[in-house]
């Protein structure tokens, strides 16, 4: 028999010790919150690719894989939109119990819905990071053409619109990405990231 | 804009084989399926042992980190049985497309059941191992004592007792877990998968 039947918290703790050894880095998650259209998957990618030239394995979740996956039997509802979130956030735990580094991309446009995600997450694990432009730079991207439709009524309850966006209230990291490349906002992430993935 | 909006099946398939690159492995899924105390736990920690000490990156999916996790909010009925292996696999896939080995421990009593699965994950990807140990063996263990409470009706749709195994009709393996040790049983599942995840 085995011994996770047992001391389950124990043994999952001793798995991700030994994958992250295998992987020689730490787990943690990079939550990457703001409105549609503030970068956040453009800047998870990139993230990404930085991150595996390091030699760094880490897994986007964003709402191209998990919407067409996971959770594509839910609305958009209040109820939809929290199961929305604890999927994503035990999701993520498995991937942190194989040692993977995930980087998280999705509005997440409250401290309710954020704290969930902490606290299945873990929040020794969770780096909060707001993907911060203001309101009219993400409107006048509108690379998916959501705001227009937004704006004409055709999408209830859309973020910043007509549903609130509360910012987070203590992220580890602002980027700026209205005023900063790219490769600047990769830079600044990485700079607070490399020390708490790093294995010792 | 991330090309992924354009092609995404074409983006995950790079990413996927970027990851396998990385890992130097190719990502299948084992799927062990099996009555209740037919050893699939202890044959797919075993194996992921073994995996492990030749470089192998594995995550084993079972009850314990499933059904406690992003699966706590289902029941046993039918529809909830359905919805528990199609969220279990759509996460495997997740696993599949970041390079990794997945060992997915779960009874999956019939055809209808595994062929859901085989659908989402992929056929190509699946490697289907039948962990084949008689009724009467996996009663006289019960190590979670689950036979008896199901004989006193105290379960219902038990799998063996009050609702029926259908073994898989072709699977790439079946192990005899009655008559074999873990060792040998090991020894058999690798002999079959290590040509297949090898990196070429």
């Amino acid at each position: 028999m085995r011994e996770k039947n047992i001391h389950p918290v124990f043994e999952q703790v001793v798995q991700k010790e030994r994958k992250e050894k295998f992987l020689q880095q730490k787990a943690h998650t990079l939550w990457l919150t703001g409105l549609s259209g503030s970068g956040k998957t453009t800047l998870g990618i990139a993230i990404e690719q930085e991150l595996l030239k390091k030699g760094f394995l880490t897994q986007i979740l964003d709402g191209d894989n998990i919407r067409s996956g996971i959770n594509n039997n839910l609305k958009f509802t209040r109820k939809a939109r929290t199961e929305n979130i604890r999927r994503i956030s035990e999701v993520t735990k498995l991937f942190l119990d194989c040692g993977i580094i995930t980087i998280n991309c999705f509005i997440s446009p409250n401290e309710k819905i954020r704290s969930l995600a902490k606290d299945i997450i873990g929040r020794e694990n969770f780096i909060e990071i707001h993907v911060n432009a203001s309101l009219e730079t993400c409107e006048k991207r509108d690379v998916k053409g959501l705001y227009k439709k937004a704006r004409l009524g055709l999408i209830s309850n859309f973020t910043g619109i007509s549903s609130p966006f509360e910012p987070p209230k203590n992220p580890e990291i602002t980027v700026n990405t209205g005023e900063l490349t790219v490769e600047n906002s990769v830079k600044q992430v990485l700079d607070y990231v490399l020390p708490k993935i790093k294995y010792i």
